[in-house]
């Protein structure tokens, strides 16, 4: 088995797209910086989120039981930060991000972003340390953002921009 | 529920590393083009393969019970390209990738990539059309290429390259 340190820096090799994964419901509010997002299925439209099980948001989006995945823009380097800061409150990393807009379901989805995509959790797959929540799609808003914002060799990287996602602005 | 289309549409909003996943052992020997890759946990170091369960590659994974993933760097785009054209065969595909090392348990890891993880397959997890493979990474081993291969938009994209990864060579 690979030690913890040489498994990290290998998968910083992997570019990654930056995410905030937002949700709302009886058992709170909450958001956080993720990065090990990627479809699942096309049919139903699927993702899947990786979570530690010692975060807070982990018992979180499992007693709500839905999440939005907010795929940041190029420049929102700093929303990134906020939502990865572990003694800002979800109000402090919310009014980093500017607007908010309620999804159908109530999930919060950050205007800025590239898209958002709402989410109602269909399976939880338990994997050590960590848990997969199966999402599946029930709503995509296209957001303001423009370009995207990845990550890889634990620096930021922008992409693109030259050209916005068409369809209906947030 | 949304579309396919506007899933897909979205989706591609999400810069992902670019990788060629291989396989070797009884069932045969195969190799194909993935970005839906994450990591899971650091102890043990693992990582998530989501294969469709129509492609070639997912029956053979299976029952090899071992993978290697291959993150590709910057420039490799024809080497993406060949692992993803479906009628070339395997040793076409590798012929295209340059130098292939064994990883100690066989599978074939592709020099010119920016890091191998050779993987053995702990857990499948089938949802819907397809299964997501959980490997436990054994090996880790650099290779000669430097910068990244992302997708994004429907198109590469080159990330860094100033900076190879330090370690031992392929």
């Amino acid at each position: 088995m690979v030690s913890q340190q040489d498994f990290r820096r290998a998968m910083a090799a992997l570019p990654a797209a930056v995410n905030v994964i937002t949700t709302d419901g009886g058992a709170g509010r909450h958001g956080m910086t993720a990065t090990a997002v990627c479809s699942v299925t096309d049919e139903p439209a699927s993702l899947l989120v990786c979570i530690n099980k010692n975060a807070r948001m982990h018992d979180l989006l499992r007693d709500n039981g839905r999440f939005c995945v907010n795929v940041l823009a190029a420049g929102q380097d700093g929303v990134s930060g906020a939502f990865s800061t572990r003694d800002l409150s979800i109000d402090e990393r919310l009014a980093q991000a500017g607007a908010v807009i309620a999804l159908d379901d109530g999930q919060p989805a950050l205007a800025g972003a590239q898209v958002a995509l709402g989410c109602r959790i269909a399976q939880v797959i338990a994997v050590g340390t960590h848990s997969i929540f199966i999402g599946e799609v029930e709503q995509v808003l296209i957001g303001q953002g423009v370009g995207a914002l990845a990550y890889y060799e634990r620096a930021y990287h922008h992409l693109g921009g030259a050209a916005p996602l068409s369809g209906a602005r947030a």
